[in-house]
């Protein structure tokens, strides 16, 4: 089911606009007319319950967005688009308000980061004041707020004995007053935030935050649930990433495949710069019983790649969520009294050294490849960059569309580095497959090839 | 586990008290200290999960509450509390709510309202006013705000199947901004709060209310779940249910037991009156696919013996919580124009006649049961009103201590009436007993004996 | 000019009333008719530039109200209302409000305090309690808030200059964020409001307190001005004097007549007594240069009867609001400090002991003038308590109605005492009439005669 | 008395700031120094009662400001600023909030205005947008507000009689709930703000807004009164004029000297404008019986200039406060209508066509003065575009350095066109020095000859 037609008006943002702003509104709305029609397509069937991906590729493509001018504003005038996002033919509040928060990120990512001259965005720290900007723009850094963010990684797509764990990790963790951030869609992103929800009704909370966090070429895939009620888009998967450990406080990573691997070796990645090691940083990997051996192998080649000084970083808790959020509550404590002894802000950790080699996107072509050095000459935070980009290319050549594509052509991706490093890695990739978080169809086949120095 | 010793202050209700109120609320914790007890252990058992009644009741042995005072105010001393309702040692702020509405209602029906001169509780008109008084004390009366409480009744203890499909009506609810008043306790008191609270967050309205409407012999037993953000305990059951219809602005039935049958009756009875038969007051009887056999048959019995203008007060609607939450929107506007029209407060229906059969309690002793009329010569609202007895009686008789005592030593009741509506109230009982609605152990005996005229 | 014919409903009082309540509301506006009827009329006329006062009685006699019972909530009818308090036709929210505080406290005052049972008001104690319980009704009592009330007192009829330095002062208040509570009316309780104002604005200061608290007997000549946001009556004098002295965190006294010179030994007497001895209580006497030598006169006479105890209790600062205002708010430091470290209050000052004898009105018949005490052998408290009576005697024989009447037929009252004390009396006394303080028809021809022991 | 050194942080504006804005800000306060200093002075001198100019300079040349950079954040570093604007050391709160209102705006300007490639300030188009941006970044402009900003101009040096006058009239306003923006300053600019102010606080509005609207060339004189609370600065003469009317629903004009003229002179032009002739503009010009006479000599010079259809626009009241108010009031009902019938915002008047003469700058050389043309064969809005380029180059000749100088070198301006209206001009000017609304010193001497075509 479809609405044929509908318009929808501003409530919170876009609500007093120049017609300068409006005329570029409009320009985006062709301009960047895909990108916009793709995100708010996925706001709108985040509602549906829909889980045939055919029947939502066939919804899509009869879906339109185009932005009209109106009463000296703007209103959106949809066509398609999804029924669920409608209660008794008037849009439900939520997605009303990602809509338009869609739509604001995308205009001024395009126009104040983007086209605006006053960002090089080559560089660091040019980057960084970029993320600030488009998070600000978002309202999400709120001045008077103690830390109290708390972002969760993890699987989108895990058994319901993981979910439930998540939920009641977030239960804990709203009972104790504390907000989540994760990067919208289901699973380990949606888990925490209901759990959170019943412990903050608990409380007698009413401000909680739920804050989703996302990219355009992830959104799709990971539509924002329907708690989300503060929903920012960065520009790519990077200054996501950037924005997540800025805002976060403390960061909780459940079990998850190989892109939440990824994320594992950024935050460690980031933690392991010499600049960082005495900013305090709560981090803490946990999953419910069943994951212990999954989880001891992720903890294991942590070790034996980046060593006991990466490991001391996060704690590692199995089937504990009253721990988790325990030691998570204390951690905040020691991030306040840090930021206030350094001056820093609470609602964005400018002092965190971010290596521009994470600011910038991997292309995992062959020759990128082979220039990794997996070697333990490397110090720990290039080295976790490198294993990072490792991971992300392999993952490519295992399943995504282009990657497939160039392994087919030119073979295995070669890959340089210490024995030791690279059969660690090639364990915990195998060991992803066999707990069938790594979407492989037929018989596993590795992409690459090791070439041990 | 039990906290050994706890002091517990108010953070909303009770924080401004003269010393002649701290007095007066210390006699009361020692006068009514049973009834504070009870009360207050039940609150604090609701966090946790504890199902075992056996423990909970060694629990109790071992709870204390007594108010002291300290810094010109009160404070709760609590030793043997159970421990969910602790986070860290630091009392969920919810359940804190809870005691101290606990203490107020208490405190303001024994003081304010049964001993105080002004309330003749024998009169009709003083009943409904000293209902009135104790839900205002308790602030529940809200003038400014639309008509959009939906009370919910049926049985708290359900199957899952019928559990979802309350949480279902309750979502659906939530999307259009109604809010939800129940019992408190499990089952289908608790799921539309759940539901409701996710439609809530949907549509961004942040001050759902959740209202728990209790009385001392029922909250050991149906204890708050966490949700509710309001709660009042009403002196008595008679008390409890006339707070009910007058603040509900429509009311849900789900599936239950001889309880939630009475329920019907009283709601049925106090709409049948002549007096009340213009005063639009949505009903609604639902239930999933499962339970239709069992909800016709009590539509059929309702038809046999009420007749068809009691049903026309109702709507069944099977397996389609969509169209439960639009036909109760509706209904929502038909009492706000009527009340409009008629100069009626939203937050309090003055306008509907409750006969004073409806406001006392009813003994089921032999004697008692013996002078019933159930016959078609009465006006629809006191066959109602003999009928709710009856059933009342008879589920005395069959599960609850005192009754069961009465019928054995004096054998079964004696129950007059026309011949139908026997056989009738005789088959829904049968069928409540099948349907496994009606706890009995062993065979079904009837505690009643039919003497048709 | 007068309105004819108005209908004013409540719009934050009085709006979720019981039927019960309407009623007695509908039976205290005939029972005590004629109190209702002033206090109105009193509130409507403040907003009023009406000097002359035959023109206001002529208008008094047009002028009518009455509660009606109109959409299951009550709506004042007024007739013959003064214009001043409508614009447009429609009565101006501040005295709206007035006019419903007016009524709620009338009807409190009688119902629950007047003819309850629960209160003895012949007992210190219950007095006390009974105080606490209108101020709470008319929720003038706030936890959460931090000690700054300064309660302003002294002369309703004041010359220009005098007013403009109440002004100053209560600007430099208002700066340092303190709120202002008054006896309502003209003068030196209206300046110190209207100063605070300014100060509140330019501090950003949205929610300023200017309370008013008067009685029934004093406010139709004291009208509130209309800058009270919070106004409560207090049935008697005595009470008034006692919530003055209860709420006040501090107190100043500008320069004024009798009356003012009542209440100065009416503070002096309650903190002379010595369980009050460690309470601190910032009390200052202040005025500008002009008076100098009256306050002077004051602060002289205070020292040779009650002492330099008495004296130690306040501080004379003599034309200089910067210094006035720095110590009140150094004061409420103070002030602060001792109710955490005594668990007391912030709201109301339970401590303080306030003796029987000044809880209960004083009629200045010649025996009981005769029976004054004014002599160095009193403890100073007591001997305050007689000072306050002997003035309070005098300015009835002088310029009250009954007063003048009883010394035309008895001849002067008869006054015994020490003869410094006596002395220092009359000097007193002779200084008012000569600044022009006390309104004298003709030579002053003192009402009492002094006899010496 | 001056303040050695002071560090003022942020409480409102400029609290979330990026490291580039904090580097801009740093830059802006050197760059822009002198700019900023001079603004910042006169918002802290506002508290002052200094009327000594010599002594405000004398304190001016040791007066200093900085932006440091702090705690991730700015702070102000001030050094000799004058005491006034301090309570016991600590800044008050309005003019902390002024003082960062001035950074805001000054770095907005030059950042995003001045120097931004995406406003072109020589089209009509963008000059609007630019002043648009400017309102809301200052939050000036708010969504969900009806139509109730009056904006009042008139003299800043005036007799307390009409003082009392704007005062009356404000008064008036505030009753009627309306809200006032002005040009900051004395006189007329804060009269209608104090008399609000008492209006607003007797009908229980808490959140009145005292909007000033200022530039740098004059807030050194017209520093913002206190009771501004909401403050923002565009870049010149033209942009504040353009503010102002856009931002109004309505405007008052209290008497003044030739800057009035002008006023009057600018809105009269716009609404002149064909396009504009059937928007509803609520304009009163009105002033105490004592200016009768002169408010005619302006209502007879429009007659007999732009014609009667340009006195149409106004309405001419004389010592009538209550008249005007309700005018003002019916006229908000007619603008309200009118934007919603267009769908106009309610905050910004896009509607109303400002030519581009009416939204740049004069110059009054003698060439430009020459050039202008007088005449009736002139359409009403061009003449009165010229109109207002005469009066403000006589005024530069008489009383402003640089054309006093120009005038001395090159001798009187010469001024070409019809009779009539250069003799009603000459009229005016004379009856404008008769008055003292125009500071002459000595003898006045026509600064310009006319030459009649």
């Amino acid at each position: 089911m479809a609405k044929q037609y509908e318009l929808i008006h501003p409530k919170t943002h876009l609500r007093v606009l120049s017609q300068y702003e409006i005329q570029q509104l409009k320009d985006v709305s062709s301009g960047a007319h895909e990108l916009l029609r793709r995100c708010s397509f996925a706001v709108l069937s985040a509602g549906s319950l829909e889980d045939d991906y055919t029947r939502l590729e066939e919804s899509y493509k009869n879906f339109n967005i185009t932005v009209e001018q109106e009463e000296r504003g703007i209103v959106l005038q949809l066509s398609g688009a999804p029924s669920g996002a409608f209660v008794d033919d008037e849009i439900i509040r939520g997605v009303r308000e990602q809509l338009f928060s869609v739509l604001r990120d995308i205009l001024y990512a395009e126009e104040n980061i983007l086209k605006a001259h006053r960002f090089d965005l080559d560089k660091s720290e040019d980057i960084t004041n970029a993320v600030f900007h488009i998070l600000r723009n978002a309202n999400l850094l709120q001045p008077d707020v103690e830390p109290k963010l708390v972002v969760c990684w993890g699987g989108h797509s895990i058994p319901p004995n993981e979910y439930q764990y998540t939920k009641e990790v977030g239960y804990e963790l709203g009972l104790r007053g504390l907000d989540i951030g994760t990067g919208c869609g289901p699973g380990a992103m949606k888990g925490p935030m209901k759990g959170a929800t019943i412990g903050h009704a608990k409380q007698h909370i009413r401000n909680g935050r739920y804050i989703g966090i996302t990219e355009p070429g992830i959104i799709a895939a990971e539509s924002p649930n329907p708690i989300v009620n503060e929903l920012v888009i960065l520009p790519d998967i990077e200054k996501r990433l950037e924005a997540f450990v800025r805002m976060a406080h403390g960061i909780i990573i459940f079990p998850g495949g190989p892109g939440t691997a990824e994320e594992i070796l950024y935050i460690l990645g980031v933690l392991s710069h010499p600049a960082n090691k005495d900013i305090p940083f709560p981090l803490i990997i946990t999953g419910p019983e069943e994951t212990r051996a999954y989880l001891e192998d992720i903890n294991r080649f942590i070790g034996d790649t980046l060593g006991k000084e990466a490991q001391a970083r996060y704690e590692l808790v199995i089937n504990d969520p009253v721990t988790v959020a325990r030691k998570m509550k204390a951690g905040m404590e020691a991030v306040r009294q840090y930021r206030r002894d350094n001056n820093d802000a609470y609602f964005f950790n400018w002092t965190l050294k971010i290596d521009h080699d994470f600011q910038v996107p991997f292309e995992p072509t062959h020759a990128n490849m082979k220039t990794l050095r997996l070697t333990h000459d490397a110090p720990f935070h290039e080295l976790a960059a490198d294993l990072r980009r490792a991971f992300s290319g392999i993952v490519a050549g295992n399943v995504k569309a282009d990657g497939v594509k160039l392994v087919r052509k030119h073979g295995p991706y070669e890959i340089h580095g210490d024995a030791d490093i690279l059969d660690g890695m090639d364990r915990l990739l195998r060991a992803m497959v066999d707990h069938g978080r790594m979407k492989i169809s037929g018989k596993y086949d590795p992409c690459y090839r090791i070439v041990k120095s």
